[in-house]
């Protein structure tokens, strides 16, 4: 397995479906940080063009990784350490792009059903067990641009449950498609 | 399915293993309230005993309940109307007891193993597909108290991703949780 996740906070839609680049929510390094480390993701871009928001997360960074907040809770330092910070998804495909010059399937993840190139979980489990790099990439705000869904090699089926509702946080959904595709529940 | 679930402030541990109520997290409330909605849970009970923190949790939902929040985003009033507060554990036991007097079967959920009366996610997604209520404890902090794991009916096992590394925010070990056990995913 050579997983990548990327957290894109542009292009993104609004609440009235506009196209924006999001701010950070620190809850949202943390949290899927956590996760990444726990399904052996091998790194974690948060992708954002906006440079105070680059700083934001840079701060946030120093403090854990290198700052106080590396002494005072190793278990986040380890978790911290695996985000890059990068401004676009571009380079978040290079980034996970292999040594060798092969380039990750890109797989945008979205709370609605597509109508083009879905994927199931059992599908992306098994081209994960392979060991070509894959990059998922999840949306902030409203969700991913319609745009990054249509240049990905696939779109991830939506998590469900038994009911309608489908408004997870992106922190839950990360952590749903990590466990589903990597975790070790036997059912 | 009869579920609810609690999310205990009190008694959990710090960091040095002391016994203390924790503050509540906001995240903590937006996020596992909508994790709530999406997998039917029937009610979400956040327990704490201190008056301050009962207030914020007050103001958090009259805001998204009844005040401005909940014009502006109806799925998250949808999500924070599934909250309960209750002071303690055995109130929260006392708020999933059915009408007909039928008291919950009580599972405590924690990081580690345990020695006693380990429940696996299989078995619980069984008595989940039954009628009588069950009550899953979720701890914040650095979990819950070993006297709450003592005197609940199970512990159920622990999420684990293929790495030693078992530092999930219980955010995100709600979400993975619940769709272990309720979700639609066919493996």
């Amino acid at each position: 397995m050579e997983l990548y996740i990327g957290l894109v906070h542009h292009p993104v839609y609004n609440k009235r479906y506009e196209t924006i680049a999001s701010a950070v929510t620190i809850f949202d390094l943390h949290d899927i940080a956590r996760t990444a480390v726990t399904y052996n993701v091998k790194r974690f871009l948060v992708i954002t063009p906006l440079e105070d928001q680059q700083q934001l997360v840079g701060r946030v960074l120093d403090h854990w990784v290198k700052g106080f907040g590396a002494q005072y809770n190793g278990n986040r330092k380890e978790a911290l350490e695996r985000i890059d910070l990068v401004p676009s998804i571009e380079e978040a495909v290079e980034s996970a792009t292999g040594k060798n010059g092969t380039k990750p399937l890109v797989v945008a993840t979205d709370a609605r059903e597509t109508d083009f190139r879905s994927i199931s979980f059992k599908e992306l489990r098994r081209i994960l067990a392979g060991s070509d790099p894959v990059l998922i990439l999840f949306g902030t705000a409203w969700g991913l641009h319609r745009q990054v869904l249509e240049q990905a090699d696939f779109v991830l089926e939506p998590v469900k449950g038994p009911v309608q509702y489908n408004h997870l946080s992106v922190r839950s959904a990360a952590a749903i498609i990590l466990d589903r595709l990597i975790g070790t529940d036997h059912r």
